[in-house]
């Protein structure tokens, strides 16, 4: 069930209303390896990092299950950071840095180990670097999740619709489920997306839960109702993370078994929001996750008056 | 079991991006004795309209089981009229109208016959006038519920507090959560809101779905992926007149039965929107109904996977 996942590795220096941090580790690839790690073990990663990454940084990595062979280390350069600033209800970020450095000529090695890979999550990085990975495996995966951002549909597009409809699962969030498809109802732009290419769209609605559509069939996870969210950084990666390792670790790609994948991505993504960066990823205990996987099971379920009535 | 409903009937002149209306019958009464009657008959109106509100008007109440004997007729007087325009994607909608008429001097006089009221709803109105029909109540109802908006907030808060102390449930939506509170974390807002009376809340997030709240639980409705919204107006009523008319049919005020009212109440809404104002409410079929509710129990459910494998 060999899962491999390709992202950003990086620093992020983040703020929110409750504090900020110094440049700490993070990128689309760190949460989804961390994410998935605590269902299949090893993840192993594609990504990129300059000689400023430390070698504790990757050992941390390699400590939760993240195989690192496929992490290049450009000496003499410098690892992609990026920097910004919540607003006070954390519902909008302003980027204040974007530094591509190593990543600005990114070239995708996988490692001969990586050849059986089976699942493969295509972390959000430009569409093309995204399809090399495709590419570059000897045979096809069996599943291949794929995560992006609505600045690749603004200076990408017709590159991005080519690598769109390669994969399997589509993950993106409302907003860009609207400007992928041209309109704004999610169930119209959930067929437009689908007849693109990807089988299965998932549509994050961040508070709101996310959406799972495969034909005409849709399955609706809430979103944990929390007290406080403290840094959204990750949530959406720690989400796909999640969703792919439950289903590599099943090895069932089967409609009923998405919902239980994107029950326990949603899970594990309501723990990322607590802490500051990936920091609450790193010593979940499996108790904590399928107690939070209660949690939501709980949020909707209904006890059919007919079941009292026979009670 | 019998349910005396409180709130405005009305002339509504809409517009939407899929087209406009002359002046049709609506108001929050209207609504939500529509919506209670599939539950619930006669559903109790307590409400003012003018001599211009034909005959023809008040006997379609009547045959869908609204009482109208609290309904008074003011002759000389123009029944309240408002008119809205919505935006294109549905979200947000203009007022271009408000003629208050009957509505500036309503004196909400309770028929004898409506004295065995055992559950109450106080569709959005004045908040001193929802008050005065609870007082007006020789007996105190069963259960209250509230329905009210962010214009209170804005120009009768004290006023609207002094009601919402006295209500069982009280049902808004967000942004209204957030201004009563002054907290933007709905599960913050939600106790907070308690502190001031009411034992239950309902947070409505539209196409989002609603939340259930009561002490330290939460249950979270979602709401049915929709192709297309033609006309929101009149959903949130629909939605408090199925969920107080589930509740008056089953004569059962458990947390348990509440979510229950609630999905009921959300698929009355879901009804709601598929047609221009109360349209879609005039001639719906029990089995419509249920085969709807159902598909508000399948678009969340999931099959554990114990349960497959001991299967």
């Amino acid at each position: 069930m060999s899962l491999v996942v390709i992202g950003t590795v990086a620093f992020d220096a983040l703020e929110t209303p409750f504090g900020k941090t110094d440049k700490i580790v993070g990128g689309a690839a760190t949460y989804i390896g961390l994410s998935a790690s605590y269902s299949v073990k090893p993840v192993k990663v594609v990504a990129v990092v300059g000689d400023d990454f430390a070698q504790s940084d990757i050992m941390l990595l390699e400590e939760h299950g993240v195989d690192t062979e496929g992490l290049q280390i450009k000496q003499g350069e410098k690892s992609f950071f990026w920097s910004g600033k919540y607003s006070n209800d954390l519902n909008s970020r302003e980027t204040l840095v974007t530094e591509l450095n190593v990543l600005a000529d990114f070239d995708p090695i996988i490692p001969d180990s990586y050849q059986d890979c089976k699942y493969l999550m295509l972390g959000n990085l430009t569409p093309q670097i995204q399809r090399l990975v495709i590419q570059r495996l000897v045979n096809r995966p069996k599943l291949i999740v794929m995560d992006t951002m609505n600045f690749w549909m603004d200076v990408a597009l017709e590159d991005l619709k080519t690598t769109i409809e390669m994969v399997d699962v589509l993950s993106i969030n409302d907003e860009e489920a609207r400007q992928l498809s041209g309109v704004h109802s999610l169930v119209k732009a959930a067929k437009i997306i689908q007849a693109m290419g990807p089988k299965y769209l998932i549509i994050k609605k961040g508070e709101h839960g996310a959406l799972l559509f495969h034909k005409n069939k849709v399955f609706y996870a809430p979103a944990l109702p929390l007290e406080e969210v403290f840094d959204p950084t990750g949530a959406g990666d720690t989400f796909a993370g999640g969703f792919i390792g439950y289903l590599a670790a099943t090895d069932d790609i089967s409609f009923d078994n998405m919902k239980r994948a994107v029950i326990h991505g949603s899970a594990m993504a309501s723990f990322c929001v607590e802490k500051f960066g990936t920091e609450r990823l790193l010593n979940l205990t499996q108790e904590e996750i399928e107690a939070r996987e209660q949690q939501f099971a709980d949020l909707v379920a209904v006890v059919p008056a007919s079941a009292v009535q026979n009670a």
